[in-house]
């Protein structure tokens, strides 16, 4: 598969780049950033791919979380897709929201019209992006984490539950954890799946737990600023605490006092993510 | 003096704050960040002042450059100016070139019309602002480093030479090290000074260290990437090295392989700036 670069920069010893592919699974031109630490040329580097949430491009995650220093450090490569499909052809939230539509993919698959032509973004992230990575990278993808935030929170948490075998650590920050009950979660569900509520447990994080159980020797790590807007009505952290205590899921829930949805957030404490997958990549 | 808040957003356990007032010195509304760590609740915390390059406002370093963490690790007080005054009122070049007026204020006087009414950078940030910052934020105005990134560079050091009984401690990335002798200082200190190249003399740091010696007692930390696209044209950072030789001022110039005139080349060194400024500040 063809590969263009947008652009390649030098950031702490390794090149932070932004590239751009045509994809046939979300039907458009789509721009990723790959993170590829120095440690690389020598040895192919686990991967940690990064998930943002509303409104966000690849760029909010790439240029505001700071996460090329400790990568650096510990030899990862992270990935920042975009969160949803995007150009002309590509539909919209015909009231032009934010929480549908171009830049809020939400990580699924959608089954209904309009949206179903290009918003794939769970079979972009989960098979043809990882594809596309592996010809033109350094990267071993026997040892790949997922984390996000917000909506890329929820996507990281429902990706990882559905494919195990594919991601060996998640955390998230702030993250849409039980989107059936949730403004946001319910109006992407309902354009992008339809009306069928038994279809929606499959992308939301809570139900995925209850209804499948736990991963044995996962710990997952979720950092919630309890300064945040969101987290009583749309993100609902105590929800996943319920579920994974109900089925036995291992889960390190930390309330920072104070802290926002914002990427001052992000930057705060994603050191301690990253240092939380590389232990568990590292034992693979 | 009166100070509005724009936002203030937790990080590193500090306060990440922007804020806006009406300047007397720019003749419009300001708007500059502050970052206040939480180690400033027990003592006066000294400040390192950074000006940023052409086309930015406070936000890119805030949002982009990553000073928080070490920052907060060293109890550090960053504050982040705008780069020219803003406003329908103020004029800018009649092109719309990036290279004068909005976002180019070159941290001078301007003495000329349509400038002088306005463009006042240098005093706006050497007297009005410290004035205001002192009056609402808790900082230890007797410890001041100044910093700053290409034409912000050329700003930290041209107010440190002209004031080193203000600032204790001065750094810069890929500083415009001679603006006499390359296009974008030529066309500002032109439009700004006017004809005279004797008063330009007065704001360029080549010029300041060759007329009036070195500073004893403080090293110039300069770190310039070279796979920068401006080095050659614009920045000059060998004519600066030169400067410094013939006077005996002290300079620790580092050409970093590979890095160009980025964020990512700022984020990469800055934790190297600020303990610079940080030992220089604690021995005072």
């Amino acid at each position: 598969m063809t590969l263009t670069t947008v652009s390649e920069i030098y950031a702490f010893e390794g090149i932070q780049g932004v590239y751009k592919h045509a994809s046939d699974v979300t039907n458009c031109e789509m721009e990723f950033s790959v993170y590829v630490p120095s440690s690389a040329a020598l040895e192919m580097a686990p991967v940690v791919w990064y998930l943002s949430g509303l409104t966000c491009t690849q760029d909010n995650a790439t240029t505001k979380a700071g996460f090329q220093r400790t990568a650096s450090e510990l030899g990862l490569v992270i990935i920042c897709p975009d969160t949803s499909p995007r150009g002309e052809t590509v539909p919209d939230d015909p009231e032009g929201a934010y929480d549908l539509g171009l830049g809020a993919g939400f990580y699924l698959d959608a089954t209904e019209e309009p949206w179903s032509s290009h918003y794939q973004m769970y079979s972009y992230i989960t098979q043809e992006l990882p594809a596309l990575v592996a010809e033109h990278f350094p990267v071993d993808l026997g040892r790949q984490a997922i984390m996000g935030h917000s909506m890329g929170g929820h996507g990281a948490l429902t990706l990882w539950r559905k494919n195990p075998e594919l991601y060996k650590s998640v955390s998230a920050f702030s993250p849409i954890c039980h989107p059936i009950d949730a403004p946001w979660g319910q109006k992407a569900l309902n354009n992008y799946l339809g009306t069928d509520v038994g279809e929606w447990s499959n992308h939301d994080a809570c139900a995925l737990l209850l209804n499948h159980g736990p991963i044995e020797g996962v710990q997952i790590l979720v950092d919630q600023g309890m300064g945040d807007q969101f987290i009583e009505e749309q993100l609902k952290p105590d929800q996943l605490e319920l579920a994974c205590g109900m089925v036995g899921q291992d889960l390190l829930l930390r309330r920072q006092m104070d802290y926002d949805h914002s990427y001052y957030f992000i930057a705060t404490f994603i050191e301690d993510h990253l240092r939380h997958h590389a232990q568990a990549l590292a034992n693979l």
